[in-house]
Order: structure tokens, then sequence, then C-alpha cells
């Protein structure tokens, strides 16, 4: 056993991260998920919508083997807390249900993606690396609302 | 070629990373770097050396094959951008030198750690997770301060 990432393990550490960012979504008050902001930027709620997207987007390219980035319409986005954890759970269950049908072959193979050559692996790390990324903006906030934030290392 | 990272790849993701992380600490003004903060959170210097040690920590751990936690004596930590900067390059520089010589074999043997049961390549992912986690906390200190920070998707 020298491989240091499986199609599984791989699978399991997204997931991992999706249940942290999932409690990082519950923690905040319903009426500041889709309100508060510093600096700017957008609120968690509307980064949680892309984060949720992510997960049909994904699906999508890697079922039709299409990396121009051309996204799945996202259907409707309610601005309630309620409406974005059932897209997520939904997501959830849709990798878990097609996610193992990808092998690390194809997983690996280097082709043209719309950001350059690549491989559906370093598409999927990117992503998560982004959902770590927008998570740690929420966390932020939270701290600002006075809020203690889920920890870091349960996942 | 079917494997998904080898230890050329995740040495090359992490500098990936290191080299943005160096930016976002660039970005911030001499004087807010160890001083500003939200919701009483770090600030981002703090969180930089935290960063920035991580590297010694690791390839201790890796010479060592000690699992058991014990960070090495990280010297002194001036409160200055440019003793950072210096601590990161050289952290960047001891990273190429020395982690090409450990195995994919090695980095993907489980073990008893500290945290548990888990592998080495575990342990490097959950340190790059947690240098994205705590830029993703810098790049709000810097929009919250009027500043653009860098792209997150150059490397």
């Amino acid at each position: 056993m020298s491989e240091l990432l499986t199609p599984e393990t791989l699978l399991a550490h997204w997931q991992g991260h999706r249940r942290l960012t999932r409690r990082v979504i519950e923690a905040f008050p319903d009426d500041q998920l889709f309100s508060f902001s510093i600096g700017g930027m957008r609120p968690f709620g509307r980064l949680g919508w892309e984060m949720a997207g992510t997960v049909a987007n994904t699906l999508h390219a890697l079922e039709h083997d299409d990396w121009t980035g051309k996204g799945v319409d996202a259907g409707e986005r309610t601005n309630t807390k309620a409406a974005l954890l059932d897209v997520w759970d939904a997501g959830t269950a849709r990798l878990n249900a097609e996610f193992p049908s990808y092998s690390a072959q194809y997983l690996a193979t280097e082709q043209d993606m719309a950001w350059g050559r690549g491989s559906p692996m370093r598409f999927l790390l990117y992503q998560i690396d982004n959902e770590v990324h927008h998570r740690g903006q929420g966390y932020v906030y939270l701290r600002a609302l006075g809020i203690e934030p889920p920890p870091f290392y349960v996942r």
C-alpha cells in the first residue's frame, strides 16, 4: 500500500470537509446567514450556495468528461438556511452514490480544461481547497458575531 | 499513470499554497500584520508564525518518524514582516531539499499518532488544509482593511 490517495480516501476527505462546512452553515443565526458581511465580501449563505453547487458541477463534469467549465443549472436558490441545507444533503448523497464509479486512472488523467492543463483529481483538490478557503471566511464572520465556530479538527 | 498524488505532486501542491500565503502576508501593511484582528481572533502575523513553524515541525516528524506532536523549538519570533518572511523562505528551501527523500510507501503508512491513527500523508494534508483555512481568515482581514487580496487561483 503506497497509494497516497485513492478515489475512496479522496471522497472521504471531501465529505469530512463537507460535514464541517455544514456545521458552520448551521452555526449562523438564520437572520445573519444571508446578510452578515465584512469588507464587502459575500455573506456566508451565498458562499454556501457556491459550495453546494460545486457537487452538481463536479459530478456533471465527471459524467460527461466535460471540463469546459459549464456549470449545470443550479435551480432556485432561496435565501433560507433550510433550503441550503437540503441541497447540501442531496449533494452528500449524490457524491456517495456516484463518485465511486470513477477510477483512479480516469481521475489522474490530464487533459485540457477551461483552467489549463490538469486532471480531474487536481480539479477536485481545487474545489476542496476553495471550500476550506471560504469556510475560513465563515469562521471570521461567526467570531465577529460573537459565536464560537465548530472545531476545525472534527470532521 | 493512475497515481492520484505522488510525493512530488504533493510537495508542489503545498509549495503552491505556500507561495500564495506568502503573498497574503506581504499584502498586509507592516503596522497591521501583528495587530489587526476581528472577533478576538489572532492577528494574521501570529497565524503566519504558526504556519511557518509547520514546516520545521513536519520535517522533524518525518526525519525522526516521531508523531507524538512534539514541535521543535521555533526560535525567536519577532513581530516583523521581514523576520516572518525570512523564516518562511527558509522553510520553502528546506522543504524542497528534504521532502523528496521520503517515499510514497513511508508517507502512506498508517501508525499511531498524537491525533489518532493516521499516515504522514494525512498529517500533511491536514497541515495544508489548516494553512488554507487560516489564509481564508487573512482574506477577510485584508478586505476589512480595504485591501484587495491576491487572487486565490494563482499559485
